[in-house]
């Protein structure tokens, strides 16, 4: 597998993808650069009546429902079902789902149009699979290293997509395979936005290979960016000035060497 | 006092409260992350639908009027009336009052339903109260010492809240009594949002301590990161890259050695 | 020129001009950021109420068409009204104009109602000309320096104002001289919202002297800052640091010294 991400990573730097993003207001900025810095090109654009052409000229959406209203959704939904007619791949964010209604049905909403990816923490894929997932603001809850492998098993299946579910380890899935990412480091949780960073980076590599080696490979990558730069800075304002020159400078060779990433057996 | 500082800040980094933002644009993504930093639980919400359940489970409510509209106005209002009836504190930042009466007249809507917390700079906090306050956009306006000071203490009773009156010198009264909190740095003023910074920390401090109490600590704490922060930084990229690291360094036995903060004899 | 792009200088420190912006979400923070740090005093509004307020009190006006929708595109009409009304000086910052008809259309209305700066790349720009850009997302599509030349005199002429096309060198017209500046860096390139930057400051600018010359100091200021950042910053989350420091750590004699423009033969 280390090989396949590194030439993933390879491609991402090559074609740099232009990644279409309906995001939340708290990271438009920091996911923003966080794919400029991989080497990938980003998008921002919500008003329905461009979400066409932006999209004909993108090579994968990312929707992240953080901080969503009626009006956004609208144009999430939209942009869903664009893609799709497309065959643009879609990542989906499902932020705070099971926190409030709203969030759980929209996600759903958008889930049942068909996205490529789904990539949230346990207690937001657990409320998407209709268990009772108690969501404290948008961290993960009551994360549990076996359940969490399940459930991106069974939400896979269920939602007919590559799910990933984030924690102190990271789940991928396609509803047959489960791979378990090992890399990431908790100082992650001391700087807003690095999940949506993933979903966004995700994004770039669904755009260059197919959907379980490429969330496989953003989450890994990602993660070894942050294990770098928590090897020189040890606060989270420095910390997150380095993720970005990390993802920067990581190299496919680095990724290859530094990424711990395994199948899971069945 | 700052054996009570030192333990209110003990209190949030062991309770991590959740703290509600209902906040403006420019400021979302470096206000969540300063309560990061400090150790608190951010979270963004404004649709109307979802407000009941995020307030029901967030420790604290933080209302900005930065950027306000039409659609956020009333996105805040009705949070500031559910966040009343489901008794969370409430801090409320008048950014720009003064400037325009779109911006009055909504933080005083705000205020008649009733807050824990009212932060603003010197012409803010005067326009009010209704004295012609010159807002020079978001910045502070002909401020002085001894007249802020006896506005904190007129504004709270006049509100029937606590007001903090942030400036050279800040002050806190509950109406009844005033303390001067003597931290901070100059160079806040070259950073963006830092005003706003401090409201949002003094909402995770008012979800552990008694509001008089949480302000002051709010305040005092956040001003020695800013010491601490120009200490080895004197340009504000970098100065804003350590204010972060500084929230998050800072000891409980540090801010009670490093804070300057006394009641004023009335 | 680069005695005049001093005392530019000199002024926006000295006279601090309040710059009002109507900009996209992705660009909030770090777009006030910059203006902070090189010395002038950003205010964020966009309510249809208080436009007339705020503009009032402001020097000059920044409109940012990045992340825009309907209820944006009227707020930038009326902006635009009445900062024409009130002698306010404009910039236009037509972002991905060429990629979206929604995008182009409205920078276009904003242009018939008149601005006295207009700063985009060269596939925005071209797109403005009736010209076919290709515009990938946000970024320059198709530079060519002849091109790029000739592109900001035309444009110039057409829309009478003056005109700044930004790209590996840039060019600045007001439809009878050409200047052209050297100074800036690629690693800009990586790091979202250094165009939307370089617009804003032009706000600022053009607030304490006349357009062509403003526009032409707001660049070749931003540019150097961009090289000094970049001696000591070659990664894109330090160098996006480093980028702040310098605007505010620049000197009006250090620009003098390494300002590299020159006004084309014609």
């Amino acid at each position: 597998m280390v090989e396949v991400i590194r030439e993933a990573l390879k491609l991402v730097r090559k074609k740099r993808p232009l990644v279409h993003n309906i995001t939340n207001f708290v990271v438009m900025n920091s996911t923003a650069n966080a794919l400029l810095a991989i080497g990938a090109s980003p998008v921002m654009a919500h008003a329905q009546e461009e979400l066409e052409e932006m999209i004909g000229i993108a090579d994968s959406v990312v929707i992240n429902i953080g901080t969503l209203d009626k009006f956004w959704i609208d144009s999430m939904i939209k942009a869903t079902k664009v893609a799709n007619d497309l065959n643009k791949p879609i990542v989906l964010d499902p932020v705070g789902a099971g926190a409030t209604r709203l969030r759980t049905e929209t996600a759903l909403k958008i889930l049942e149009l068909g996205v490529t990816v789904l990539r949230g923490n346990f207690g937001e894929i657990s409320a998407l699979l209709g268990e009772h997932g108690k969501t404290r603001g948008v961290d993960s809850a009551e994360y549990n290293e076996e359940k969490a492998k399940e459930l991106a098993l069974k939400a896979a299946e269920e939602f007919s997509t590559v799910v990933a579910v984030t924690g102190k380890v990271d789940y991928v899935s396609d509803g047959k395979r489960v791979y378990a990412v090992y890399n990431g480091h908790e100082m992650l949780g001391r700087v807003t936005g690095t999940g949506c960073m993933v979903s966004a980076i995700t994004g770039a590599f669904i755009a260059v290979v197919e959907p379980l080696i490429g969330a496989v490979s953003a989450i890994a990558t990602f993660g070894i960016a942050a294990e770098k730069a928590y090897e020189e800075a040890k606060t989270p304002g420095s910390f997150h000035v380095r993720l970005y020159d990390w993802l920067y400078l990581l190299k496919p060779e680095d990724v290859e060497k530094l990424a711990r990433v395994r199948e899971i057996e069945l």
